[in-house]
Formats: structure tokens, sequence, C-alpha cells
């Protein structure tokens, strides 16, 4: 892998004509200014911007199928931008095109709160629906890191740390409206739960990362709120003790709401910048959600289980306050990390494995990183048996990106042969297109190209990415 | 729809060399005898038998890939076969072929207990699955009505009693061995429990019906046995009453394992059959999974809600001796209704809504059934919003069968029109491909159509089954 911008031999200029077509749909809606175009050419991962040559900002499906049909008419890519915060380089302009922006559709559609269900646009964030849908009792459980759009997050088959519990955008997207690679609308599945009515459309696209047709809207499935929620913080002697911790809490089928594994290096971080004086040690962070004396239930028994591993300072969060903080400590460490080296970019990566293999897979991580020496630390959705390693490199030092990215490779191969997969919920982009023909092999990869070639004849949607044409 | 074999245009005759080179692989596993044909070609539902011109019965993922890869070579129909009951007409060879049954691929290739996983041949079945892992604590939860196999279940997107706690083959499937239409063996999915790697082939084959490859082998989520399980069966003076206590229990996010609904229909059947006594009225089972502490707290919420909706006769059944005769007499409605009516055959449908809107499907179609004098119970799984209307007919009276399929037709129409799914479990088959179009739009049976073409560009995987060609 090249941090550096890659030149596409597959440019193609484009055309006055699409332009002035664009322009006279979009209006000022419609920019080619460098800056716009540079903010639209990044994302969160540690790649150098690749800059689309104009970004549009639709505010309807409909709009959204007239820029895609007209594009599809030049031959022209599009790369669909929700909050441009994917980790992988998923909104790079690899070969130039237009970028449709769907930040601004951002409205709730509908709230069926006695079907539990919420119909968006693409465009609204997680924190968004959670704000708008609070006064029901219900609320929306997936969060990744960042506060992504719908669209983005079901595109990226996105989960985070209550994905242990609730699942993830795979379970929870009921339904789609999706402008497909030749403009046509598309609406995917029902408000129904089940149905076993012809292939799984909706999760075709869910995943598919902006390469088979662009999320316009998003159903997805709500939660009551629990009667009761408390959280709990402990801290272990070594990795494996906290992970064989997690690991015995799963196979006993507690129903965990989340279980958040930091190593010692992320503590340090969020120790540093949220000024919690945390024992700088493994720690697990749990949250359980049920009827009072359910939660109580789980949690004690949880305590029963941390202490047979050596865990230290088992601590009750239940006020909201207490667990915010703790929460909001976690979801920041991203960010904290970061503080730890200024300057620094991460290269984030992430895979999933077999809980059974979760702890021998973290260690070898660990063992491989300290050998060579990196800023690092490893996070993780460990209920799942997912986690991730967050690497701080000077982006400039090539080097320094070289050895990040053989550990990266190192730690995906080893996931692969555990039977785990290169990706837990990052998803492909630029980054991993190698790793999954690793993971799945040649057959199934000719598969996932035949679906390609079928719904996106003309190459335009997301270009470059998840899969080689 | 017409129940009789209707000839095919399609049909080809089977080249002798075919024969021959599936003779040299399969040896005694050919048949060509009439007796073995007309079994292999019914299932479940009301079709008469439209046989194939021989049946198959492979050992093992090579050998089916080995069919595969001949009738491709002659472009000859295939028919994966399991357990043969499917409702939908799903293994009839309507243009002949051959069927391969994998009903002897019965192995249980490994359990993980430790993961919470279990791979098997797609010929294992349910019971035989849960057999096998009885002793590690594990069980596998879902249960339609027959004891299916494991691959027939993802190949239709299976579910049952369970689904409303533990979801349906769509999220319990986590990896698949799969041999394509031109015979080429894709491993689909990882044991990984989340993935964001690519895309989600898994779910493109679940639900598929053997129309884009066959599934040989199939990765399944295990649970851990309950520390405690308990059931309650309640009585209600009408129908809305027993719907509107179930859409409660949901909304307030009672997590029940199972919640059924009989009509008073489907009571007296039962009553009959398994010599219950249990009041004529429509009822309400209930299962409780959990701790001790947190079934008790669940049964005692759901004998509120359901007084408050006038439910009478409020039991429990704690000893599993109860709970298995309860549930047994649920598992065997479907016979049991049979009974009513010696040397009829059940036309047996399914739709699924959002809850809300369930109480007003059911009846509806409910008032439809009286109107029309037909014999009928209606029997759901209604915590997911899924409910199956059951027709006794005189198969060789084509006005009883036209009255029928009136009656699903506009069910379908109702759900349909609800938001909710033409089928919530039985699959498409030969009988629901029409409804497809209605649910779905031509946009999106376009991209279906696509998805076909691009994995089966033959049309040699279950001809004329979920889309029009």
């Amino acid at each position: 892998m090249n941090h550096a911008a890659q030149p596409s031999a597959l440019k193609k200029p484009l055309p006055a004509a699409l332009l002035a077509a664009l322009g006279a749909i979009f209006g000022e809606r419609l920019s080619t200014t460098q800056a716009m175009r540079e903010h639209h050419g990044r994302d969160e991962s540690s790649y150098d911007p690749m800059l689309p040559d104009a970004v549009v900002f639709a505010h309807s499906t409909d709009e959204v199928a007239a820029a895609v049909t007209l594009c599809s008419r030049y031959e022209i890519p599009i790369i669909p931008y929700g909050t441009g915060t994917s980790l992988e380089g998923h909104v790079l302009a690899l070969h130039g095109g237009i970028t449709i922006d769907v930040s601004q559709m951002d409205k709730v559609v509908a709230i069926h709160a006695e079907d539990l269900t919420a119909t968006v646009q693409a465009g609204v964030t997680r924190k968004q629906l959670n704000m708008e849908i609070k006064d029901s009792g219900l609320f929306f459980p997936i969060d990744p890191g960042a506060d992504a759009s719908l669209g983005g997050m079901a595109a990226t088959r996105a989960s985070g740390t209550n994905a242990v519990r609730y699942g993830t955008m795979r379970e929870n997207t009921l339904a789609l409206t999706v402008v497909g690679a030749d403009g046509r609308i598309l609406r995917t599945g029902t408000r129904a739960r089940k149905s076993s009515a012809g292939y799984d459309l909706t999760r075709v696209y869910v995943g598919s990362e902006g390469t088979l047709g662009i999320i316009t809207e998003v159903t997805v499935k709500l939660y009551p709120q629990p009667e009761a929620i408390s959280a709990a913080v402990c801290s272990f002697p070594s990795t494996a003790d906290a992970v064989n911790a997690v690991i015995q809490t799963i196979q006993m089928g507690v129903p965990v709401a989340r279980v958040e594994f930091l190593d010692e290096n992320g503590v340090k971080a969020i120790n540093a910048h949220d000024k919690l004086g945390l024992p700088e040690q493994p720690l697990l962070l749990f949250e359980f959600h049920g009827s009072q004396h359910g939660v109580q239930e789980q949690a004690e028994l949880v305590q029963q289980i941390t202490a047979e591993h050596n865990a230290s300072g088992f601590e009750w969060a239940t006020r909201p306050e207490d667990r915010s903080r703790l929460w909001a400590a976690r979801h920041n460490a991203y960010f904290a990390l970061l503080q730890m080296r200024p300057g620094s970019r991460s290269i984030s990566t992430d895979c999933c494995v077999p809980i059974s293999r979760l702890a021998e897979c973290i260690l070898d991580t660990k063992i491989d990183c300290e050998k060579h020496g990196v800023i690092y630390s490893i996070i993780g959705h460990v209920g799942d048996g997912n986690f991730h390693v967050l690497m701080l490199v000077d982006p400039h030092n090539p080097d320094e990106v070289a050895t990040a990215e053989g550990i990266n490779q190192r730690m995906v191969a080893r996931a692969i042969a555990m039977d785990g997969t290169c990706t837990g919920e990052h998803g492909v982009g630029m980054h991993k297109m190698d790793f999954l023909v690793q993971e799945h092999g040649e057959n199934a990869i000719d598969a996932m190209r035949a679906i390609k070639h079928a719904l996106d004849p003309k190459n335009i949607m997301n270009p470059g990415k998840i899969i080689h044409w």
C-alpha cells in the first residue's frame, strides 16, 4: 500500500455538458472549488486525498437519481459521501468523477414507534436519530465511533459497542431505497421483521460501500429503552486475563449489552485526555440492559467471572452521569490516542475472529506491535471477537507506514487463519481489497465480481473499491 | 395458479451421455425409477408432482460439484432436494432434469462449542443437530414445522417459533459452502460473528431456493441452553384481544422466546388430535427463556398484559413434560388440521406485516375465509407479525382450489399494502412469483434478475422458481 495519491490511468476529463446538466439541477449545490473537492477527497484513513472533479449536494432520492442518470450517460465515476468518517479510503475519488454528498438529506421520514422502526434519509446521523426519538421510549443502538450517517453505516455494514447484544447494520436494516447504477430507484425489503420473499437485496446493498448503488433512505429497527442500565469497569493484570473473562461471559450466555476492551496503552490515552485516573492496565468496560433485577443479576455474574480471571477494582456506575463519562472516554479513545503523538495520523485497522481465538489473536498482534516499536493501542468490541489496532505514524515517513502496514497484514493473515475475517466493521475500501481475496478465495471473489458487473455494468459506482474490476 | 402439472415447453430430453457420466460417479445412487422420481417430484404443497428425469444421492460437496459440472455442460436443470418439506412447489421439476438429493449428506462436520457455532452437511436436520449437541449445553433454535434439513432451511430462509427471540436463518447462518452453477465450489462467510468484508454472499444464497447454487454445508450459530424455561397458555374471547396482547408484549420489549397464536379452529384441531381439552377460543402459547428470576419476571409481566386484554385460564407449564406436550401439539397443528377433513390437502400460505397492523391483517383474512365457507385455520408466529392460513381443499375440485387461491391473493395484497411481505418464512417457490413483483416492484425485480443471470447464466439452477427468467 502506498499512502500517497496514486495517479489514475482510468481518469477521464469531466465533460462540460455533464457539468452544465448537473448545474441546471443543483445550481449552487454543485461545487468545483478546490476546497470543496479537497474536503470530499479524504476520509479518516491515512491516505492522501484524491479529489473528485465536482461535488453535488443532493436533497432527495430523485435528485440523486437524476445525477446518477447523467453520470451513467457519460460513464463518469460517482462517489457517495455521508460524513466522510470511513477508515479505509472508501470515499476517495480514485478515478475522479462526481461526489454525491447526501449529508443534507437529513430528514427523519417516519417513526413507527408501535412497530419499532424508523425510516430516515441517508444523511441522518445516528446521534440525530436518537435525539429525534428520545421521547418515544425507543433508541437506535448501533454506534460506530464517529457520528456517522445512517446511509454510510448501512453502506459499510457498521456496528460498534452494542453489536454483541443488538447486532450490526446487517441485522438491523429492514429496508432501503437505493439508486441503482443506471439511475433507477429501487426499494428493497419492507417493514416486516422477517421475509422469505426472494433474493435478499437489502443485504446485497448493506456493506456494498457504494459500489453497487447509492443508498438514499434506510429503514432500521428500534428498541425499547431498557428499564435499567448499569455499567461496570474492572482492570486485569494481563490482556489474556481480560479476554478470557470475556470469552467465558459470552459462552455462558450472559446477555451483556456492551463489553469493551482497552489495553494499557488505550487506558493511558484516555486517562490523559479525559482525566480519569484509571489503573493503567488492560481494562474491560461492561454495560448491562434489562429489568432492575436482570441487570443486577448479570452484573453479579460478570463480577464473579472477572474475579476468577484476576480482575481488580470492579466498580459500578449506575448513575447516568458516571456511565456517560466512562463511555464518552471509550468513544474518544481514537482521538485521545492521536494526542499521544502530535502531528501523527492513525493507521486504524480491525479484524474479527471466533471468540475462542480472541486472546491468542490479540496477544500475537500485541507482540508484533511491541517488537516493531510502534506507538499503538488495541481496543475492541471483544464480545463479538472484534478488535482494532490503532498505530500512530508519521504519514510522511515511508518506513513507519510500511512497518504499520506489515503489522496490519500479519494481523489479517492471523485472523483469516483462525477462521475469522479481515474486517469486522471498518469495511474494505481501497485498503483491504487484496485481503478480501485471501479471505474468500478466488471462486467467491468471482461471484462477488459477477454481482458487481451485473448491477454496475459500466463500473461507475465508487470504482476501485472492494473488488478489482 | 393451476395445481395440476403443467407441461414444460423448455423440457429437453436427457442426454444418454449425461446419464452415463452420472452413473459412473454415483453408481447405485443414481436412480431413474418412476417411484424415486415421483417421490422427488412433489413437496408439501398442493401441486401435483412434476418429475425429474433422474435422481442422484450425493455424499459430498465434491460429488455435488461433479454432478453440477456435468449438468452445466449439457445445460440440464438441477433441483436441490433435502427433506422435500417445502410448501410452495420449490422442489418440483418444472422442466425435468436432475434432482440432487443431499439427505445422505448428514454428517455434523464440526461443533465449536466454545464459539457457539456448528458446521454441518446440508442434509443434517434440525432435530438431528439438536440431538448431537444436547450434551454440550447448547441448542439450535430455528424450528420450522417440519424436521427440515439445514441446507433446505438456509435455502428458504426458514424460521419458526423461536424467531422472535433468536432470529431466522438470515441472522443465524454464519457461513456456507455452495456449489455454483458452473460446478465451482465457493465458501462464503467465516466463523466470525460479524464482518464488513465485501458483498454478503452468505445472504445472497440464504433464501435463494436453489436458484443460484446448491448449498452443501452450513455453519450456524448455537445458543447456551437457558438456565430456566417456562411456558404459559391463555385463551381470549376474540382474535383481536389475543393479537393486541402480543403487540403490547413486543412493544414493551419483553424478550419472549416464543409467542404463538392459534385461532379457535386450530385449537379444535389440536384438541381432537392431541386430546388436550383446551377452551376452543383464540389462544396464545408463550415460552420464556432466561435465569430463574428473569423467566418469572417475564411471565408475570405477560400475565398482566394478557389480563388487560381479557385473557382467561392463564396457566403455567414449568415441568418439561407439560411444556413438551403443548409445544408438540402446536407443532402438530398442520397435521391435526388435515385430519379435520380426510382426503383433503392443505393450501398453506403465510405473510408477515409490521406488528401494529397484525390484528387488522389477521381479522380481515378471517372474515374473507368465513365469507367463502372454507375449512381453515390461522396460526401464527405472531411476535414477528407472521401468520399462516391453512385451507383444506379437495385438490381435484378446481372451484375449491380457486376459492383458496383468491383468499391467498387477497391476503398477500393486504400484507403488501400494510408494508409487509408476501411470505415471512415459506418462500416463493413457483407459487408466489407474481406476488414477488407486486411486493418489490419492477426495478428491484430487475436487480434480482440481474443477479440470477450473473450467477446462473444458463438458467439451470432450479429454473422456474422465484423469478421469471
